[in-house]
């Protein structure tokens, strides 16, 4: 089967450019001597997870339990799922997780470091733990170095937990007062960080400019997005996920609709609402639920009704997110069909 | 099992208030002689598709085949996909489902009409169609009445489409002149048009207003949801659809985060990203993957990290379509557990 054999709009991924991506990535963390361990919400896939271990990195990031289940089941081995993990059936899950893998949370409460302590010390079981540090994002993370010293002496006394140090999601530079201020107090009250842990793709290359990151959890690099094409991150040529859409109807001469709106590609990001890769010119200024609307006003050359169109998304990991599988391609052959299969595993 | 016992974050219908909006809509139509064809594109579910026919809906209405196939396997028997269909593996597909049902579809391009015509004329089946006029949203449809005459012909020409009449989303009131010329002209052309369908939950209520429309397609009143609380076309009381979350973190005195973000509600929508029904001063500015930004700075009591939140999120049809199941529940007792089955079915 071939790329003009997909029934649309299919979700694709050009093989060798996801490769290079993974290369390129590990290739800047070993030169800075950074632990690479991708976030995997981007493409919830064990095929490409186990792709970046045997590229190099040290393990995975998940956000969420359900996602780390399918991992562990996949035979991933080396967890982190940089989030608080809170009530008693998580709690349950998690232990049965870290029977079976190397399992490392956040936390950023004594509420979530005592459910922890207390119901895995019960189990039996150990789970790395780091202290989430609040970055300029405002999010979940403690907001004074003094309640970081609190919870890691927390995460220290407590015999279930292993204390392995801080992270921060994203790891940026006007967050890198912080993250020294910190490690500082952390190392002075004898709690000296092992992992300084940093995220994000836009933030990656600069992160040992970071003081102190000595570990990163990029997830969007492993596709890479509009959005990011937009901010500089990358190049529409580093894109390595594509919607392939058919256009279905031209009402006017300046529009056309592709099978394809924001139950395939999401609502997520500024206009314009991604990229066809075809018509440069042509832009998406919204969509409705299954219309993509197509503003094809400065094309010299307008697309037919029936015309496939390859278009890079503006949000991968959230496109991603809304398909069952993904085709992936090398050149316009289609090597491999690989299931979504941590798609919707918002538990 | 009951709602307290419900792992986090979890996608629910209130199903007292589901057969109330049900009936309510049913009512309504009826009232005004009106038939009610519902969009199942906000639930995806067959078992609520057959509640609304057996509720007196004279068929249902799908945005895409795929959807249309799931619902037709369900033993579904009269569906209108309101969309163009493009293409060989598509029109195979649609000619399988005009085997096993009643199908109609929309078209507003002699491209689209060539294509069903000459490829069901040689399979031998038989499908309604009706001409989509465009609207205010200026998406898919006829701009003039005289390309509708020029459609309904080609359509009546072909011995294997069934000329039905036409149908526009949404059928407000602003559209209501181009309805009316599109329908006289037809007549005019001896093209009667036996259907005249119009669509939208906002502009339900005023359906028996606008002139020659003589079904509905409403999809979201089923659910309801927070963007419509907003703009009064619907109450807190009448949204079914709910997301039970957890507060996992609490960094300052003025904000939480909860267990849910755009990959359980969607970004869709504007500000506040949805409501919560124990903390209505609490407000959601924004949301990132996995995590709801809580704003609880005008709550005389604040969320404690553990407590479960009750969540209308902003969008119902996009906010469903993330999740694999929803849990039916009838006050606090689970009485249904029903597979989002129609979920993901782009194509």
């Amino acid at each position: 089967m071939r790329r003009e054999d997909l029934e649309t709009p299919a979700l694709t991924v050009d093989l060798d450019v996801l490769e290079d991506n993974i290369a390129r990535m590990q290739a800047y963390a070993d030169e800075h001597r950074l632990k690479l361990r991708p976030h995997i919400k981007t493409h919830k896939i064990p095929a490409i997870a186990h792709r970046q271990v045997l590229a190099g990195a040290v393990g995975i990031t998940c956000q969420k339990l359900g996602e780390a289940e399918v991992m562990v089941a996949a035979g991933l081995r080396d967890i982190f799922i940089s989030y608080n993990i809170v009530g008693q059936t998580k709690l349950e899950r998690l232990a049965r997780l870290a029977r079976q893998a190397r399992m490392r949370v956040a936390v950023d409460s004594l509420t979530t470091v005592r459910g922890l302590a207390d119901y895995l010390g019960r189990e039996g079981v150990e789970v790395g733990v780091v202290v989430e540090l609040e970055s300029t994002h405002h999010r979940c993370g403690v907001t004074t170095a003094a309640d970081a010293v609190t919870l890691a002496r927390a995460i220290a006394d407590a015999p279930a937990l292993r204390y392995e140090g801080v992270m921060i999601y994203p790891s940026n530079r006007a967050s890198a007062p912080f993250i020294e201020e910190a490690v500082e107090a952390l190392r002075a009250a004898g709690l000296l960080p092992q992992v300084v842990s940093g995220g994000g793709t836009p933030e990656a290359p600069f992160a040992h400019e970071v003081p102190y990151v000595n570990e990163v959890r990029p997830g969007t690099y492993v596709y890479n997005d509009w959005s990011y094409c937009s901010m500089g991150v990358c190049t529409p040529a580093q894109c390595a996920l594509n919607v392939i859409a058919t256009v279905v109807s031209a009402p006017t001469a300046d529009r056309v609709i592709i099978d394809g709106g924001s139950k395939t590609f999401t609502n997520d990001g500024q206009f314009p609402m991604g990229h066809i890769c075809e018509y440069p010119d042509a832009q998406i200024p919204q969509m409705s639920e299954e219309h993509g609307f197509v503003d094809v006003s400065r094309c010299a050359r307008k697309p037919r009704i029936g015309e496939r169109l390859t278009v890079i998304p503006n949000h991968a990991c959230a496109t991603s997110n809304l398909h069952d599988r993904v085709y992936g391609l090398r050149g316009n052959r289609l090597e491999v069909v690989w299931e979504i299969q941590a798609r919707g595993k918002v538990q």
